[in-house]
């Protein structure tokens, strides 16, 4: 950073060799969180939302701008807001170098950059046939922790839930160690099934991906029994996993790596050259409802 | 751009010996704009008040970002917004590198990015005693501009006026040109007596500005008056005009790179050791009011 926030606009230099990373997300209060989310989870969320962006492209994140309106200028809000912001922000090195705040419905949009070495950037459109299929974390326990939250239920085990979803971690670091390694890769935001769709549509294939193999945690099985965890699992969203593949020939390498992580990493299944993505449970199809989770109104 | 929309982020790759300009401005309808403004309008001016930030950095534009939340899904209305911001992104070379659309009440969110030779950057805070006071085109028109949209009014020679308004042309060229000229610059985007309170402020200087040596349009004096003129030119805003400084050594430069330039440049005074902005109308102080035309409800 060689000229951060005060003045027209910030200035910023990246070492040469370099590719920069650039995602913008925009989170509405009630359409994207819901209204009542406390202030230090929106600051956390809205930042969260982007790391895991640039994590998916195998970026490491550097400076990021932020524009937030706000109904009117509160400052027990904004101190809360910028506590979750900075918070994580500092957890992944990330310098804040500009931004606007205006009046206006509560919204927050943070454009993130990031740098990779030139060329080694990971996209959606990787995948080849023959490619194993993974998926980071426990896919399914944001959206429980959003009931959860929504029912005001006390429930016993519910605290990771929640916290899941109000203050999801980034696989910032699992992303980087991915580049080279997986010939694809996406964040999960949308929910498993639908986020592994827009990679194979990207990829121009398809999958056989199996349920039993679902990482599903025993908070979700225990708030949402088998069938329900893994209804929350497929179409849930909100999770901010990373689903990736990998070659065969790499697979002993992503081994060695995710032998150091601290959360799980599960083999769900295989690349087809088949079109369409086919869940599997016991050599069976699976359907399953989408319930669509989307509204947070 | 090395990787444009439709991942989860996009790659751009920069030119060795170039710092990076990032600007990030939203726009909220009834707060920044008037509901009712045009949607190519609203898209041309999400663009041009970015680029009018690089401009006064002194950098050449190359990316851009968008957020855009809307209401709800119009196609025509997302027609005409993009006609806007496509129009004024091909002009100045600025390519739409990703972005994300919303849900929600209208506002548009650009985060722009730019390059300049290391170091080259001007800021608002160069300004030093002795330097001259310089600003481009006609502050006050896009005031008028607005306050006659509002009115309905049909009123001869307004045309210039209102279209100052809504299709306000960023001083990026003439920003460009300005790099190692100006000693100091902001763009005039809440009102020149403001705006030059900013330079000054982060200079740590004062000002003695000539009002009349204000460069009222004909059509702005037809408008308003003599007077009202001067109010508009001085506390307006919406300009997007350039504001910069330039030392005694380097003025006869500045004056060969201006003879080229399609807009006025005017010089309105000097900066001075002494503390604070003074306007002043034939050697006495000129005071005005500062009506806050900053409403759009």
């Amino acid at each position: 950073v060689v000229l951060g926030i005060g003045d027209d606009a910030a200035v910023t230099r990246l070492a040469a060799g370099h590719d920069l990373v650039t995602a913008a997300d925009a989170l509405v209060a009630g359409v994207h969180f819901p209204r009542n989310m406390p202030a230090r989870a929106v600051g956390h969320r809205c930042l969260a939302v982007n790391l895991s962006d640039l994590a998916a492209m195998a970026a490491e994140p550097l400076w990021a701008t932020l524009i937030l309106a706000l109904p009117r200028a509160r400052g027990d809000w904004l101190g809360e807001f910028s506590r979750g912001l900075f918070a994580l922000a500092d957890a992944f090195g990330t310098a804040l170098v500009g931004g606007d705040t205006v009046r206006g419905p509560l919204t927050v949009s943070v454009t993130i950059h990031g740098r990779v070495r030139a060329g080694r950037f990971v996209t959606r459109s990787g995948a080849r046939p023959g490619d194993a299929v993974y998926v980071t974390g426990h896919p399914g326990d944001a959206v429980a922790g959003r009931l959860l939250l929504r029912e005001r239920r006390a429930s016993r085990g519910g605290a990771p839930l929640r916290r899941r979803f109000l203050y999801p971690l980034p696989r910032v670091r699992e992303g980087l160690a991915l580049a080279g390694v997986a010939s694809s890769m996406i964040d999960v935001s949308d929910g498993l099934h639908a986020d592994a769709g827009k990679l194979l549509a990207a990829s121009d294939c398809g999958a056989e991906l199996d349920v039993a193999a679902l990482p599903l945690s025993t908070s979700l099985i225990g708030y949402a029994g088998l069938a329900g965890a893994r209804e929350c699992a497929l179409t849930g969203g909100d999770d901010y996993e990373l689903l990736f593949t990998v070659p065969a020939g790499r697979e002993a390498r992503l081994r060695r790596l995710t032998g150091r992580w601290s959360c799980p990493v599960t083999r769900l299944g295989m690349i087809s050259a088949r079109p369409g993505l086919r869940w599997v449970l016991e050599e069976h199809p699976f359907s399953f409802r989408d319930r669509t989770f989307r509204h947070f109104g």
